[in-house]
């Protein structure tokens, strides 16, 4: 176990998380879109504080931001660790940049009890990895792992401008380097990620911090169900090939699918009732189910009961029922031996270690294209993320960071 | 049983529905609404037939058209046969108009037989049963019941015309006059009326003709179901409040009672999923339940248990569930006396009679104010209605005229 001089200062990320908040374009939570002026107020926050920790700060052609401590082997591949600053609209404060302070307040914390490790440390604050502005994903983990396209430059927001005339906007010279962004398998030891869980597992379990097993693979359908309208007065219940009926009975079997599979989620989260009149019996339901899981079998699985059962209903009911396929993405598996790292840190520090899965998508799940990838959930409370009512406590910030601290110090060691 | 010299003439029942259905203001369908081009042109047809019947004809200050058969005792109460003329958009043939031309074809048979009841007959073509213009149902069989008011006169259409304009607007001198279209109890002596089933029960039977016993009451209620949005790929789906699984509870739950007790019918006809994005947990249903019986205590039951119900449902999932009774409508029986008859009428002639329950609102509903009724269904194809495929063939309309005339036959006398 290692011993510290000097532990990592909760208060001071908490503040950090309170000053970050600030930068934003609305006064009800924070809304902080990519390559704007809050986005450029937060980055040079973020800048000071690296500096502070004694790391050299640079941006990249994404505008990410990058502060590198230096290791005892300067040639050394790089521990990474990082997560995004950009948000939602009207959303809390601690979903990404909780990652990227409790970062910083690692290397700080190393520098106050004058570590130095083998390996460099590199903090990164990504740009963008909500999508909001552009309707895409990881844009700054995605530069960084190579997989950016300069297709992706291209993409516009809704007053047309594209990422490449954003960046162009807030002073980045020349967008179209982003190939310079990239690193190499090569360059990078592994790539560590801190993150409020999103979810009520911990907070149900009692435990401040959780070790994330991967990142579920999503499939996502499109599906209707065609029935036989008719007049709600005048149709026997028995007689009748009610689309919202044959809907009920899948989403109920749905749900069963997904507690026995659990941790498995499924969610049917759009439906559309036609007609849609109080005295017509429904003749057409469309929706939408998502699937998530981080064992591809088991969504495999689930997948093809549910399409049987779909099939069953449709024949009893004298329904027709379509799935359509519209997303697939693959899981993302954390490395066994960052696992094992971050289940030993947490054992010495906080008590048990409960492994999770999550069910949303992070930048670790674009960084898992170039290196190994881990992650480190917080606990928050209700489960409640993208919201102005997010909340972590100063004690979980604090016993995430002491996790993150202590993994990485048994990490960039030769 | 009535021995006839001449039968009632299917094939002019069927030429006469096809020539109103040309009195249309859209070429998909039947468009007729009331006090329109359309309208007057069906009346000018329907006043022409009845004449040929040997009837004299007028029209009352609602417009509707009535027919007047004399009977040998011109004081003794009238036997009323009626219906009505208007449709919805792109409507089919024979909702509501069968019920005029039966009753004009009876009057026919009766003279071609030279025939003279004992009761005056009249046939009455009513304005507007449907309500799509005005949005208020059986204006002119509430006229002629004595149960329509000054206030309704004022009732206006999309284009701001109220009923009192559109009357001035085709020729109708004094609307106000409307208390003179009522008739009193002593005045008549029933309230017969022919329709089609807009149900799948006689086609299911394989019968032609039915007996009404009652037009179902109706209870309508808006609910809402309250549960917690949140991330669909971070919240377990054991630890979810999701609102789209409560309804689906619910909707299984209520078909289930409506199989028990039929043959009352409950439908869920609206329904919106809110925030409605495939990847969040419903935090919202809205919807609404209709249901209707015959029977005031069963469907008081059924409602109770489904309140019952949606109280665990809420307690088990952590929901809350609002139902708000937004419209209740009392039922009405066919009078007995009139149900035996019928009955006779129909074993007579046609085989076993089937005894049905409406569960859509017709004229007589209005007419039961101010005398007995009784209805008479025919089946039409996969019980469909409102709709341009509606189809009755045309031996199913000479049996339902046969039934018709030989109801007449024996209540029209002393």
């Amino acid at each position: 176990m290692v011993k510290l001089q000097k532990d990592v200062d909760a208060i001071r990320i908490n503040t950090r998380t309170e000053e970050l908040a600030a930068c934003s374009s609305t006064s009800v939570g924070v809304t902080r879109l990519p390559f704007t002026v809050e986005s450029l107020k937060a980055e040079s926050l973020v800048e000071e504080w690296m500096k502070a920790a004694g790391m050299t700060v640079r941006k990249d052609a994404l505008n990410n931001i990058i502060g590198r401590y230096e290791g005892k082997n300067p040639a050394a591949p790089v521990l990474m660790i990082g997560s995004h600053l950009d948000s939602v609209i009207e959303a809390g404060k601690y979903d990404g940049i909780l990652g990227v302070i409790t970062g910083i307040e690692v290397v700080q914390t190393l520098k106050d009890n004058g570590i130095i490790l083998y390996n460099p440390i590199e903090v990164v604050g990504f740009c963008d990895e909500e999508g909001v502005r552009f309707h895409s994903t990881f844009l700054g983990s995605k530069a960084i792992a190579g997989t950016f396209t300069a297709e992706d430059l291209e993409r516009a927001d809704e007053q047309g401008i594209t990422i490449a005339e954003a960046l162009k906007g807030i002073g980045i010279a020349d967008p179209y380097a982003y190939k310079n962004a990239s690193r190499t398998p090569e360059e990078l030891l592994a790539y560590l990620e801190l993150h409020i869980e999103q979810g009520p597992v911990l907070e149900k379990e009692n435990e401040p911090v959780g070790i994330v097993r991967g990142i579920a693979g999503a499939t996502r359908f499109y599906f209707e169900i065609i029935g036989k309208p008719g007049h709600a007065g005048t149709v026997p219940v028995a007689l009748r090939q009610d689309a919202l009926l044959g809907a009920s009975d899948l989403i109920s079997y749905i749900e069963n699918i997904a507690i026995q599979n659990e941790p498995l989620v499924a969610t049917i989260g759009k439906l559309t009732v036609s007609p849609g009149a109080s005295n017509v019996i429904p003749g057409l339901v469309t929706g939408t189910l998502d699937i998530r899981d981080l064992n591809v079998d088991r969504k495999k699985k689930a997948i093809d009961a549910i399409l049987t059962e779909s099939e069953r209903v449709a024949k009893a009911r004298g329904l027709q029922i379509h799935f359509e396929q519209v997303m697939e993405a693959d899981p993302v598996y954390s490395d066994e031996q960052l696992i094992k790292v971050i289940e030993e840190s947490i054992s010495e520090l906080e008590g048990s270690a409960i492994s999770l899965v999550s069910g949303a998508g992070h930048d670790a799940m674009a960084m898992a294209d170039v290196t190994n990838v881990a992650m480190i959930f917080v606990r928050c409370k209700d489960g409640l993320s993208h919201h102005p009512d997010e909340f972590v406590t100063v004690e979980d910030m604090g016993a995430g960071a002491r996790v993150l601290y202590s993994t990485v110090i048994k990490i960039a060691t030769k």
